[in-house]
């Protein structure tokens, strides 16, 4: 029998707990032995809950217990979560996680140490919740030169794009929306700026490069000035906007990773991943496109990848599968040189000179552009970021809205 | 180095010769040591070929080289395919292979070889070609209770239904189209009739219950009797069909297979899989659905997979790392004995007649029928197929179509 901690009693820890207790059979038949948590450390009691006689609140008991092989740290943040994480780490007791967060940030050394002691860090349910994506990445499609991982990281942001969608409503009333269903937090800035989203790219694509991405360094910009009329403009274009988080690994083997609101076609595999789901495009060079969808959070979809990584766990004790990235740190190229076309969005009395600014004089009709009510929304050629922020900032009020194409 | 032989330098074969030295960099920082074809096994020559030194006509020569651990069978077929597969197990050496014919119906045998010898027999190539399935089934779903295993499997039937659809066309016409583009056969007689998918929803469902599933067993309906006429319902009915290949595992432990063409619902996941995609939807207990799609064929994308098992293999020698399934027959559910619902479609003139047959005098409305040219076309209630097929039977001519709804 394997014997296993699990730090932090919240929303995942108790989903970790339940998926172990509920498919018990399935568990012992995947890891080849029976798992049972014999720890819960949390800061509170819980009183009637049906684990209540395994909470205790001292780390050090875990820790010095030689029992316990497997630790699952589903706390969450940086603090004592690294702490922890370390400290077990370098006792030979893998770990298992959902901390995206602490995955981003110390995950080079926490591998590290991983290898030194032969045991596993283990984060499948860092990206994508319950959405298999990390091994995939690391055990299949290991004989592919991954050129681009583009996903829809961040389910709260999609929840909220779909409502603004399908329901022509207003950013603040579909967020206020998802605040009340306890789909968005109350201070919602991680999610609507995209800094979730980048944690989540950044761990991808460390993955993918086997170098260590600062996810702090990661070009990133929200949804919060998405309107409802870019939705009129992506509709009457067939198209759908999305908040992506893409890395692109460049031939000169620069990466060039932004997390963004984009424009992309209904015929992108992508654009039906709604609501509160993730997908994530893994594009190589032998297999082309490849995509993985599911739900990207929730209590019990998130805790059944932890799960699976306990199993992966138990399955490799004393041997380290996991190779993730080394301490290397990846080249990002600058993304204001990136070059795409853009959607741009202005008031209809301003149509002919926006349009005129990026397309010349006789070419407008290249734009693509339409009128909708009181504005005009066209597409620019290929140009550079900076030089298109140029532009912008040259037109200045008459621009009402932009938005990358993929 | 690892030197490996590669059984059939046809069209995946010589893909996984080409990916292995494409690729070369990847696959070492991947397998953690140089891969390199020693032998490639063929019964032609290929002068000029870059590898055509590599070309042998004797499998012993494999058999007795120590030097070769690994063995790529890419010849297809049950025949010499089965004996060298065996042969080389037996002699400890590992298998990867994209054969699913081999696997259905061997698949137990050689994956209890292999782990007699602690050697791995992988054949991630075999479903859904490029598409990662049976290694997340096998390593990342290890906590979930599968309760559902649905795929579009084929990509010739999904190309023909595809431009069925789209352009109208006639079954005849397009099937041809897809012989003279390479996509079908000349005999098409395995895809078109299902037989194809229902042994990779065998191999599926065998991994999915531990169990082995004998594909002969499975109910299969091809996609020869769909017509033009039922792509123009469908789409009025906000549906599209699709052949699916599906198992569904009861709470009494049967399982429920069958490969026929389906109705589904533009919002389900598989319905926006088109052309020679493949596409899976694994539905678990805990994590709801989750979809994999991708090249589900082709040279390069079928090569990758078999390659990636190649390097599963390299970093796991001496150690059997899939279980697959054991001897033990999974126990087939009566397919006669299924509930669901149908769309059937008949004369106008028969329209009352056929509705009233199943949903009798007074509640025809509900079966949500409508014309269309000189036909009716409605849902039946939930019914047995047992049931179904007998009130055809007893309709005769009347019925001119009839597709499961999903």
């Amino acid at each position: 029998m394997i014997k296993i901690a699990v730090l932090g009693y919240g929303t995942v820890g108790s989903g970790v707990v339940e998926v172990i207790a509920r498919n018990q059979a399935r568990v012992l038949e995947s890891a080849g032995e029976e798992i049972a948590v014999k720890y819960i450390l949390d800061l509170r009691e819980f009183p009637g809950d049906p684990f209540e006689d395994k909470v205790i609140h001292d780390f050090s008991t875990i820790l010095n217990d030689a029992e316990i092989s497997i630790v699952c740290e589903t706390m969450g943040g940086v603090g004592p979560a690294y702490q922890f994480t370390k400290q077990a780490l370098e006792a030979g007791k893998s770990v298992c996680t959902s901390n995206k967060e602490l995955v981003a940030k110390h995950g080079t050394e926490l591998l590290s140490i991983a290898a030194d002691r032969h045991c596993n860090y283990l984060f499948e349910a860092s990206v994508g919740g319950g959405i298999p994506i990390i091994r995939p990445i690391s055990t299949s499609l290991t004989a592919e030169q991954i050129e681009s991982v583009t996903g829809i990281l961040n389910g709260t942001t999609n929840y909220i794009l779909t409502k603004m969608e399908t329901e022509h409503a207003d950013y603040h009333d579909v967020l206020k929306l998802a605040q009340e269903l306890g789909y968005a937090e109350r201070n919602p800035e991680a999610d609507v700026e995209g800094h979730d989203a980048g944690r989540k790219i950044a761990i991808l694509t460390a993955l993918v490069t086997g170098r260590e991405v600062d996810a702090e360094k990661i070009y990133t910009e929200g949804i919060t000035g998405i309107c409802s009329a870019d939705f009129v403009f992506a509709s009457e274009k067939g198209m759908k906007i999305k908040l992506l988080a893409r890395s692109r690994i460049r031939e000169d083997g620069k990466i060039s990773v932004l997390v963004a609101p984009f424009m992309i076609p209904l015929e992108h595999p992508l654009s039906s991943v709604d609501d509160v789901f993730n997908g994530v495009v893994l594009t190589g060079n032998m297999l082309g496109d490849t995509l993985f969808y599911g739900r990207g959070a929730g209590k019990l979809p998130t805790a059944s990848a932890v799960a699976a990584d306990v199993i992966d766990c138990a399955r490799n004790q004393g041997r380290t599968i996991m190779r993730g990235w080394g301490p290397e740190k990846a080249e990002m190229a600058d993304a204001a040189e990136e070059e795409r076309r853009f959607f741009v969005r202005c008031a209809a009395s301003a149509a002919s000179q926006v349009a005129e600014a990026f397309w010349g004089k006789d070419n407008t009709e290249a734009s693509e552009g339409i009128f909708l009510a009181e504005e005009f929304g066209f597409f620019t050629p290929v140009i550079r970021e900076k030089d298109f922020r140029e532009k912008c900032r040259e037109l200045g009020e008459c621009v009402s809205g932009a938005i990358r194409l993929l």
